[in-house]
């Protein structure tokens, strides 16, 4: 057996999450599906099951620029991707599994894993971000798939200090639902609330050669370059953007937090009750989640390799305590 | 009769173009049925036509971010916007279009324009922006309504060679189709291919205070931050961009320009070929226009309100010279 490591990125708003479920579109069937074809298993073998170990479990309309999973594949199975390809088994099946999926579903690389690699086990924490187009942005409907619209003024002031609240390790029993079973207790290690900076898509003209572009000079740029012409801004700019980092994520806990600062942020809910939803894990009388669009699962981190077995193993043992 | 400016976005890929047609959905149709409704005008009506002028009109699947039109308007029209909403008619209006239009269609801002103003004649210039990713870039499923996926890799100094040669008046007749009537000459200002540099989405943490970000440490960091973290990137950081300023575009041209462009990034035609292609303007065995996801109308460049009429007076003259 081989295990391998599949680097990838999904527009979520045409699956229903990334769970495989019969007769629905899914990130992992859909990709499942595509392992079945081309390495020629027929579906639904039980002695050749190609199943994906994901790092980040996605909902539906949830995206992932660099999500993580890993499969464990006989070699005999994966030699059948080379076909008349001349390069390694690995590589054939990163070329023919780019090739075979829908274009909402783009493979970053395959490799052979480390050992000791589980790609839900093995990880550190994982980056979420959320972008929002408030009264203060300018929409764009190109980015309407990824950015929700708020129709309103967010303050950003108040939801960094609801933000703030949720650092270090508590129970997210008011911003999650419990797995049976599970805990909602995590480690948040970052949560932050940023107005993008207006910057320059491109380096201005008489910027490129010195290559040092400071970003007070690109604001002021952003409509006009030193010989007052039009400089296109980054597609970001002034979208407001919420980052999240922990250890793991309870089922809808981003959503409900960002959920609960916009609240805060458009005076709707104040900070004290903030404070006492995190004081005070329970469901009934909190935010649900906000609307999907707006998360992107960004990054997953793994320890160096010589710690990928030992971080898995401990993992493994605080997830299944009684 | 007053003169209004609507500045305004949309994701072109769900448009058959700017222009109305019969029974095709449109930009241009999609905003009359619009202010038709909300203002209740009758459609087709001879006596109240609603019609939009626009600055630059897109083709099907072209975006735009900041695309400008006029609209000629009765004041008793105008102030049927109003109904029971206590701003003025131009304010009421700005919002019901916002309110009314789908999602793909956002209204940046409706006003009362300036004497003398024509979104057409009194233009100075367009900037269009295309954006690919090629093989050093990396694919985003989010944005592959706007962005081509070439699976190869551009030489991008052999582009920005071909692009030098388009700078200055030309007749661009080997890379545009002219209207009947009409010539393919145009002024190009400003015509450049550039990787967009990785930069961080947002300030790293010890650097928000001070507000001070340099590309070059930016760059650095995107992997890493001081203390080690992942820093989200910008959505186009590593995309391969081309951005285009001229007077006007003859139809087709940027499309046209790109694909040649992009030719010659991939080997398939030389920089001789290109400069014959520039020397001789015609159509015959020219590249025709490359994919139109890739393609945004960014920008529309005015004169000072003091210059508007007479440069609409002065393009409408050459425009309709024999």
């Amino acid at each position: 057996m081989t295990r391998l490591r599949i680097d990838l990125a999904y527009d979520g708003g045409g699956f229903y999450g990334w769970a495989t479920q019969p007769h629905i579109r899914t990130v992992q069937g859909t990709i499942e599906a595509a392992l079945h074809k081309l390495l020629r298993v027929p579906d639904h073998d039980p002695d050749e099951p190609l199943r994906l170990v994901v790092a980040g479990r996605t909902d539906t309309g949830v995206h992932a620029s660099h999500q993580v999973c890993h499969l464990d594949i006989d070699e005999s199975t994966l030699a059948r991707a080379v076909g008349h390809m001349k390069v390694p088994a690995v590589t054939a099946l990163e070329h023919r599994l780019q090739r075979l999926l829908p274009t909402d579903i783009a493979i970053h690389r395959v490799s052979v894993a480390p050992d000791g690699f589980d790609a839900r086990f093995s990880a550190l924490e994982r980056t979420y971000v959320y972008r929002i187009a408030d009264r203060a942005s300018e929409v764009d409907p190109r980015l309407r798939g990824c950015v929700l619209h708020i129709d309103d003024t967010l303050d950003l002031d108040a939801m960094n200090r609801a933000a703030a609240m949720t650092l270090g390790l508590h129970d997210f029993g008011s911003f999650a639902t419990p797995n049976p079973g599970g805990t909602t207790i995590r480690e948040v290690k970052r949560a932050a609330w940023t107005r993008v900076p207006s910057r320059p898509l491109v380096p201005a003209r008489d910027d490129v050669a010195t290559h040092g572009t400071g970003d007070a000079r690109d604001a002021a740029r952003v409509c006009g370059d030193a010989t007052g012409g039009y400089v296109t801004p980054t597609l970001e700019s002034g979208l407001v953007c919420f980052t999240i980092v922990a250890d793991a994520f309870a089922r809808n806990m981003v959503r409900s937090l960002v959920n609960a600062c916009v609240a805060v942020g458009i005076g709707k809910r104040d900070l004290d009750w903030f404070a006492g939803k995190m004081a005070v894990p329970k469901r009934e009388g909190s935010t649900g989640p906000i609307a999907p669009q707006g998360l992107t699962l960004e990054h997953v981190a793994y320890p160096p390799d010589d710690e990928l077995a030992s971080r898995a193993e401990a993992i493994r043992a605080v997830r299944t305590l009684p």
